[in-house]
């Protein structure tokens, strides 16, 4: 009989006391009201798997995947083989990317198929990027003709569209029924899908009419009809609409769910508020990552070569913006040689002017991704950030010079390093704010390596700068 | 009569190109069905402040608000005047950090208690941080002495935890009334508050015992009791309990609304999707700009002295950081003097440490944000890192090596920029992962300026230990 590793349970203790420690009470979820359960004492004290499979089958599928991202991957594999297909499938869903891909590779054809056998339309669009196409094919050509077509409309489109993350909307009322005749209706259903918060009401020819909210059937008359009490102002999308913008929408009208709508205004679905949000996450955490360079989300355990690999495109260019610096500095090798103080001050210059630079284009970053840069606004954001550098250069720039000075007691050394260091917060600003709107322009994303690229621009800027001056002025 | 500045024009006709380019059709939810009603053309054409009265009449409070998100300070002010006193104080509640503090500073006390007065208990608790003391108590005392109490009680606890964002939950059902009489109930309701997609099943004593879904008592026969019908798994939060902790909760659950309930199971209030999805986009906006050292949020005309004095501290530390920098070099001047080669490469070593750096740091800044981070899993975190460095080490310092060596011709230097690249990397790897780390471990955002002290860091580590190994094997 198995016994659960060691270092299992010191997983599975570590996952509960982080649960713990920030008082979500996940277990809630599993096991009603008890306020405590000590699951994890229990897991630790009975070392089988069979008690293991018994408590992983309290656990919600959301708690499951992330169980699962904490753990390495062989204790990974271990908890896998004993979930049942279906709970696999289930968790599935649920896993974030690396994690996701790093179990479908272990999985065989015959495995993965059965995980996926339960699935609805909606839940294999969703995975269709994620799982190998001989397996998702086998999963679709289980469904019916319906969802099958379904599935081949949305997973047509692009990932980062609405109609990519669409649902299918089965229940559509008109404005004509009145609300006891919903509500008779409502009952021959076995089940509304979560998120359903309201009802979408098309005319007889499928057009988006309004929306009828649940707590609007339950609070009228039953006798009302659906014109009297639907919302007629509805927020909704195409397919084709960008999920980044969808997000900001759902975000700024607090939207539960959203008819999608083609061009003639006939209802094609549904978006609902929790795959904008786990696409919004996903996104946002590949942004912070990109901004450094990494490209794919790894996972904390991804191996070392993956990871390593995952990370050299950056530090690849890095290399090149590095030894493009070094030949400048090579260029004032002379210059150097007569004076040596000028090598211990450049990097104060590249440095300072490294921040202003990142400061700058944060700002113009987050507000690119808000929309709020237009073109009327952006000569203003201009003026305002070039003041700024102008004004960092008098204080800063005098700040540098007298540390110049205290150092070196050379006037002139001083008085070029505080030139040096106004001019660079200037070429910092410029840069700032120009890169993140020139990768913009070129349809890239403007977070993408960004430290990187800026870091290296501005360095060698501020280094020509200070080398420049120096061996024009002092030597 | 006034006319709308040319500027003010070009601003709104602005907001509007940019609402189309995404396509999110935010005017649906002010004109109904018309698809492209181009409302920016009869704001310019007529140049009446009565007619972009009229038509802001027609926006959403949260386009609104994000009109006043992007014009400038004057012609936020012109828009100001416009709005009603209810109006603005719908506004109030979607707006964002920087342009809410400087709208609430150029109104009088009279103005923002007429904005403030039509507002709920719930609104102003939200507000109360952001306007000043003698207004928000004007207007609380308006209220009556129950909804007094609620905003008493709420604005005590802490800004970032659950009970700060709770609202009020007047309607609880017991789970031995019948469904029908939950309908009839709720007939009697005059509206449910936006984001109730359940109501709370306690018991007589105030416990709670589960939540009823509005869609289950639509699906449900009206004859069932409550207790029938009911879920008893709910995620339940105290209001102690961390607002980025309950975020990941409403994530990972896909939750609309939550119970918050006290240490005896009682319900107190209730936490909606809307309110912890504004606070995540808020702080996570916020982080994004600490990394570089951006203390608040920057609207994009906040004044330049304004803005500048924003980004003094981290400048400031930045500066400490590149001096000890600078006069670690310095300490190496005669080095340096002997052979010039070293401060051409040493930027290399730097700026190639200082991006592995980062991108160890962003890993474990996620990592530890998602709480993937415990005790058990953390020596195997090192032990990763740590390889990659050593991988990257051997690469990376090879290609160094080989630079150098095509560059000066010099055997002994190309070793010696090899060997310091290999330290580098693994000292980088050590302060990506310590310094976050350190800083969680102190209480302290680990994002904080993370890009200042880590780049300075490890461009102090670089520097130092090339020409420390420099001045040994080659001068």
């Amino acid at each position: 009989m198995d016994h659960l590793s060691q270092s299992l349970q010191d997983r599975i203790a570590d996952i509960h006391r982080l649960l713990e420690k920030f008082r979500v009470e996940s277990y809630l979820v599993s096991t009603g009201f008890q306020r405590k359960p000590d699951l994890e004492r229990v897991l630790i004290e009975r070392q089988q798997d069979a008690e293991l499979e018994r408590h992983l089958a309290n656990f919600h599928a959301a708690d499951l995947a992330g169980l699962l991202e904490v753990v390495s991957g062989e204790e990974r594999q271990r908890i896998w083989t004993r979930l049942s297909p279906q709970r696999r499938g289930d968790v599935l869903l649920e896993l974030s990317g690396a994690v996701l891909t790093s179990l479908v590779e272990n999985m065989s054809h015959a495995e993965l198929v059965a995980a996926l056998q339960d699935l609805d339309a909606d839940d294999l669009a969703y995975l269709s990027d994620a799982i190998p196409d001989s397996a998702f094919h086998a999963a679709v050509n289980a469904l019916n003709s319906e969802e099958r077509s379904w599935v081949h409309h949305t997973t047509a489109y692009n990932t980062d569209s609405v109609g990519h993350l669409m649902v299918s909307e089965p229940l559509v009322v008109q404005p004509t029924q009145s609300l006891a005749s919903i509500q008779a209706l409502l009952r021959t259903q076995k089940e509304l899908s979560i998120n359903t918060e309201k009802l979408f009401v098309a005319d007889n020819r499928g057009h988006l009419r309004g929306t009828l909210f649940l707590r609007d059937i339950l609070l009228s008359d039953p006798d009302c009809s659906v014109a009297e009490v639907m919302k007629d102002n509805v927020v909704a999308f195409h397919p084709d609409d960008n999920l980044n913008a969808a997000a900001h929408a759902f975000e700024r009208y607090d939207l539960i769910s959203a008819p999608v709508i083609n061009e003639r205004g006939k209802i094609i679905g549904r978006l609902t508020v929790d795959s904008v949000m786990d696409y919004v996450r996903e996104s946002s955490e590949m942004e912070a990552l990109n901004v450094v360079g990494v490209v794919e989300t790894e996972d904390l355990f991804s191996s070392v070569w993956k990871s390593a690999r995952n990370r050299w495109l950056w530090l690849c260019i890095n290399l090149g913006t590095a030894f493009i610096i070094s030949r400048i500095i090579g260029g004032f090798e002379g210059t150097i040689t007569k004076m040596v103080a000028l090598a211990s001050l450049m990097p104060i210059i590249a440095s300072m002017a490294g921040n202003t630079g990142n400061q700058t284009a944060a700002l113009v970053i987050r507000s690119l991704a808000l929309n709020q840069i237009g073109h009327a606004n952006l000569s203003r954001l201009w003026r305002k950030e070039i003041s700024i550098s102008l004004l960092n250069g008098i204080v800063w720039g005098a700040a540098v010079g007298l540390f110049a000075y205290i150092f070196y007691q050379k006037f002139a050394l001083s008085l070029v390093a505080a030139l040096a260091m106004m001019l660079g917060f200037f070429l910092a600003a410029v840069v700032g704010i120009g890169a993140p709107l020139a990768l913009e322009r070129l349809g890239l994303d403007p977070a993408m390596g960004s430290s990187v690229i800026l870091t290296g621009l501005i360095d060698a800027l501020g280094f020509m700068v200070f080398l420049l001056l120096a061996s024009i002025f002092l030597v």
